[in-house]
């Protein structure tokens, strides 16, 4: 890290735990915009040195005022300019030359609104970055720290009462969905500990954020909302260290749908990186994609008790047969195991409730509720018994009733007492949220809806596999001789991709009909051959394949043949000659391919070939590069997967020599960042001893 | 309908809707289950006469009590049947014999406990029977008709207040599950006007409580919960009912996984039916399945508002742009079209609102919450120069501020005043349920979270959809000739399957190689030459197949080679000959098949053939008899469907010839229901023009 790059990570810091701060146009008006802030930090017990400034006033909400930055006694960390937008360059000078380590611009106004803002707003990012300062937004709604009581936002959210410090981070492109959330959470009783919006991102992105959050010991999960990134190397980093420091990002990217990605070009500069690449990207660093606001705040409020389950085995308790068929349902369709507890297990319990199910739901029916030692004593049967990973109860209404609702905590407490490490999920509905919150106390995870209490605790489980496994190490990639400008013929292509490591068929460039004759005869008879040019990418349509060769005089031929139907169809092509090669073993046809994502760069795609990718678009994504782990989970997310367990008879396939495959040709996808506009690989053929490249086509950057 | 069945649905509608109630076993204990019922006919406004029958008692809960059922002053309509499940049977008698029309049974240890319990349960349903005394239950909570405040249950809901009756309407097998949702209705303003459990259906089942439902005219939407189904062609009467009454059903149907079904069949005596077929037959009736209670609840909450929007364009208005680019995701998502405002309104807008986003999702930014004039004029503008179907609002919290909520209200009640028929629906966070109570009462839906609101747009738009088009109607299903005993062979089988109006190739059964020849030259060169024997279902695999003989001499030498195949493959087989055909045509090979479904019998699947019905199960189901229309629905279903269109270069398929083979299917397999085991049409190729079976298997039921 450079000694400016330095300085600016320290000044972020800064602008995270400042220990003074000016508000630059602060207001007496504790409802607008530029009151809001004061307020905050007054009343959420901020403890450094607040400085406002005003030059029309000689002191605003109690507290003095200076007329200008200059004027301040002291130079502030952070510097809030709650001012006009234009207003802001001067102002952000001002900090800048004064030593400000941060400021936090709200105004908008800027890169959203038109050209001549995206101007003004990159001359403050030019004098913020020329002296090191940092710059939050333009046009955000700030930042917060619960724990030093440093409120530098005017999120109205603050109004229903400031967070506790809970471990969980916010950090938001949209201010608006930001707060949002922040609501939602704490109705739902989450403590935030930071909250941060970036708005335009003139200067800190939302990666840095994220880095910055995954570093900090006190964040124990982080939501993030994007709309598109611009620095993704930093980004990856934040995803990389909150991975190795087991710190789950669940994370809501829009844009997905068409007309979602287009309503983002408009709404801020962000490119939206092509959808199905930031699934990749989640996918190889383990984030939590969330899809709606109520899924983010499932999961995250799940992640936040800590408690990440090592497998997927969920015993599930009820007090109604119906619903418990309903919550095996619903577990199955999240990927849980509802497994039948162990027969011992099971005639215990059967002694003890003779009218309860006891394999799995347990239905301990009404009759528990009436005597909670038994309740009590079925729970430590399924706790000490059974190996389940997690136990949920399913409760419904029970805890709404004022008889049942402590009765019932108490026999849950006890039944837990010997298993503090266990993930217990109740499902229950309330008006009381203090009854929802003494569940909670006691370690509990409380959700009203048992689908998605299952759907969170699927998500805990994967979250603590990927934490388990790590994420993939990224292969070392080694500078690359540069791709030939121009054309390049399907031979070259092959030379280089076998370079790479990726296995051919024995094939031979001829340039003669005896030339083809003893190729033919050292690979062996029956033989393909193609014509071989840079001009004529597409062989087949030209008639340039001949296949099934069986003898001398069918080489001789086809090679007459090949080099005439080539004259005809493309007059004017440079014939390189004809490759002669082996016909290819039997297997199931893959199609690899490498594009440049204009957000993330190489790209690597796979899929099953011919019908599959075509009708069913049946294709999976990573970014270049990857390692092995990372290429056999490609291979298991294909829809059609089971084609490589050998259909109709088939061998089944050598899908180990697959993965290696596809991380070697995505290390050759990341030597070649720079020079590689497009690689095709089709068809890979997946044998059942090893694979092999029938063609490839490689065009390199212009 | 006979005299018997006659008075049974007479005393259905007496068990609805009673006059007189007798509770057997009555306590004054008001929190036990014996005491329930009648302090809620009393605080419910029960005006019909109340009799409560206790041997031990003067009055019960200020009321003068009986000391058996013989001893009423007059004959109850309905008696509800408080008592342990030992004295069950001779209260059942006593009713049976006075004269009572209905009986409600909460007791339970009947069917679901043992095999005991189910002759005793067979009993008392054989006692009522015999009466045409109807009987709910037993092991069940009971009903209620808010109407009438008739509360015949003791479902512990109603402490939380009696419903106001809303027109939605609860059936569930499940007391649990029912009381649950009934519950969550009432928390979300939702006026239920009838609730019925029906226990293990001793007498009435979930069915025919269905139909009379559907025909009542104060129901305007049915949510309903099974785990299974005996009287399937009652349910089927109850779906089509209401669905031409427009009474949408939003039903859940547990069981779907293997572990849920497993479940189902211990929790009660119900079968439960393949779950494809549920899902088959819930999609030829227009039934919305729920698969989660939000789910359930969300589309019956937007149902009940009775505003049904006749296509999918969505308009979406925010005070968010990153907000809107959400919801304009989970709306694709949801399938509706968030289509773009006409240039005219967009230019209007934008002269509103200087900053707003215009295109739709439009961003009215929070500027439009200065002037709420203004954010009226937005959403006229919206409404009435925009065609949208529905117009969602999304506001966050905004009307979680005092200063907000009632004018962000009326704002809304002024631009909608001039479009009364028009679906609002507005996302909002808020924790006063009076403030969204408010918001309802002007028309609007009002959801939390945006996704389960477009969602449940959809489900209302899809159900609109269904409403309009009507229930497919089903073939008549003419007497069919009995199928032929033991096995049968290709050539029969498509003997039949062509009378059934099924194409097939021009196929000659020839005895001699000079038969064949003579065949060969009728139909034309080249043939394909098939073993024909009930014996050998699978020609291929014995080597029963010859295909593409061009001449004479292979017709001959293909006779001799396939009868010594078969002769060594399957020496004592019945041999009829040998199939002489043209080769078929080139085109999409599907396959068709009929199987008998536990529950509700003959039953159709279509799916593609090949790989991606054995790798990717891409099938859909039908119960039989169906028309056209709905087979064209099953082709449209398929996910390889874009397969019809033609895929590299090849002819697009005649899809309304296959809809109409499967709907012939149907109608045979409707016809052999009783001696039909399944038939398979493997492949069906679907060409250019028309479709052709090229293989055909039945199997007659023994």
């Amino acid at each position: 890290m450079s000694a400016h790059d330095d300085l600016r990570y320290r000044n972020l810091t800064a602008l995270f735990r400042p220990c003074s701060i000016a508000i630059v146009g602060a207001s007496d008006d504790v409802v607008r915009i530029s009151g809001r802030p004061l307020r905050y930090l007054k009343e959420g017990g901020y403890n450094g040195t607040i400085l406002p400034v005003n030059p029309n006033r000689e002191t605003v909400q109690g507290l003095k005022a200076y007329p200008s930055i200059a004027a301040l006694p002291e130079v502030p960390e952070v510097a809030i300019l709650a001012v006009p937008a234009k207003l802001i360059p001067s102002s952000v000078r001002e900090c800048a030359d004064r030593g400000v380590k941060a400021v936090i611009v709200f105004s908008s106004g800027f890169a959203e609104m038109d050209a001549a803002g995206g101007e003004v707003q990159a001359q403050i990012r030019d004098i913020a970055r020329a002296a090191g300062m940092r710059l939050l937004g333009p046009n955000c709604i700030g930042l917060f720290n619960a724990a030093t009581g440093f409120y530098g936002t005017f999120a109205s959210a603050l109004d229903l009462g400031f967070p506790v410090d809970g471990g969980v981070a916010i950090a938001s492109q949209s201010g608006a969905y930001g707060t949002h959330i922040a609501y939602l959470a704490q109705e739902r009783g989450m403590g935030i500990s930071y909250f941060v919006s970036t708005g335009n991102e003139a200067d800190v992105e939302i990666g840095e954020v994220l880095l910055w959050l995954a570093r900090d010991p006190g964040v124990r999960v982080i939501m993030a909302y994007a709309e598109g990134l611009r620095d993704t190397a930093t980004f990856i980093e934040a995803l990389r260290t909150a991975h190795e420091r087991r710190v789950p990002v669940v994370m809501m990217k829009v844009g997905r749908s068409v007309r979602g990605a287009n309503a983002v070009s408009s709404h801020t500069a962000a490119l939206a990186g092509q959808d199905a690449v930031y699934d990749a990207v989640f996918r190889q660093y383990g984030v939590h994609r969330a899809l709606t606001t109520d899924e983010q705040l499932d999961v995250a409020y799940a992640c936040a008790r800590g408690l990440y389950p090592n497998g997927r085995k969920l015993g599930i308790v009820t007090v109604s047969g119906g619903v418990g068929i309903q919550v095996c349902d619903a577990a199955e369709r999240c990927g849980l195991d509802v497994a039948t507890m162990p027969e011992s297990a099971q005639e215990k319990l059967k002694a003890l409730l003779p009218y309860a199910a006891v394999a799995n739901p347990v239905d301990v029916t009404a009759q528990a509720l009436v005597d909670m030692n038994v309740l009590t004593s079925a729970l430590q049967l399924m706790l000490d018994q059974c190996d389940y990973d997690v136990l949920m109860g399913v409760f419904l209404t029970v805890p709404a009733s004022k008889s049942f609702a402590l009765p019932l905590r108490d026999a849950i407490a006890k039944a837990a007492a010997a298993h503090p490490g266990k993930l217990i999920v109740m499902c229950m509905v309330t008006q009381d949220k203090s009854v929802v919150r003494l569940y909670e106390a006691m370690g509990l995870l409380a959700f009203e809806d048992a689908y998605r209490a299952a759907a969170a605790i699927a998500a805990l489980a994967d979250l603590q596999a990927s934490f388990e496994r790590g994420v993939s190490r990224r292969p070392e990639v080694r500078a690359a001789v540069p791709l030939p400008q121009g054309g390049m013929s399907e031979h070259e292509a092959k030379r280089l991709l076998a370079q790479a490591g990726v296995p051919m068929l024995a094939e031979h460039l001829v340039g003669s009909s005896t030339e083809a004759v003893s190729a033919a005869e050292s690979v062996g008879y029956p033989v393909a051959m193609k014509i071989a040019s840079a001009d004529i990418p597409h062989k087949t349509e030209v008639g340039g394949v001949a296949l099934n060769l069986g003898d001398a005089a069918s080489v001789r031929a086809a090679f007459d043949t090949l080099l005439q139907r080539a004259a005809t169809a493309v007059p004017n092509a440079r014939i390189d000659g004809v490759l002669v090669a082996p016909m290819a073993p039997g297997g199931v046809d893959t199609i690899v391919g490498v594009s440049r994502d204009a957000t993330f760069g190489p790209t690597v795609m796979f899929g099953l070939g011919g019908i599959f990718v075509e009708v069913l678009k049946d294709v999976t994504f990573r970014v270049a590069p990857f390692g092995i782990e990372e290429a056999r989970r490609m291979v298991g997310e294909i829809a059609g997967r089971a084609m490589f367990d050998g259909v109709r008879g088939a061998a089944a396939c050598d899908v180990e020599a697959l993965a290696n495959v596809l991380a070697r040709v995505s290390a050759f996808a990341a030597e070649h960042a720079d020079d590689l506009e497009s690689l095709d690989i089709n068809p890979l053929r997946v044998t059942s001893r090893g694979v092999v490249a029938l063609d490839a086509l490689i065009v390199a950057a212009k």
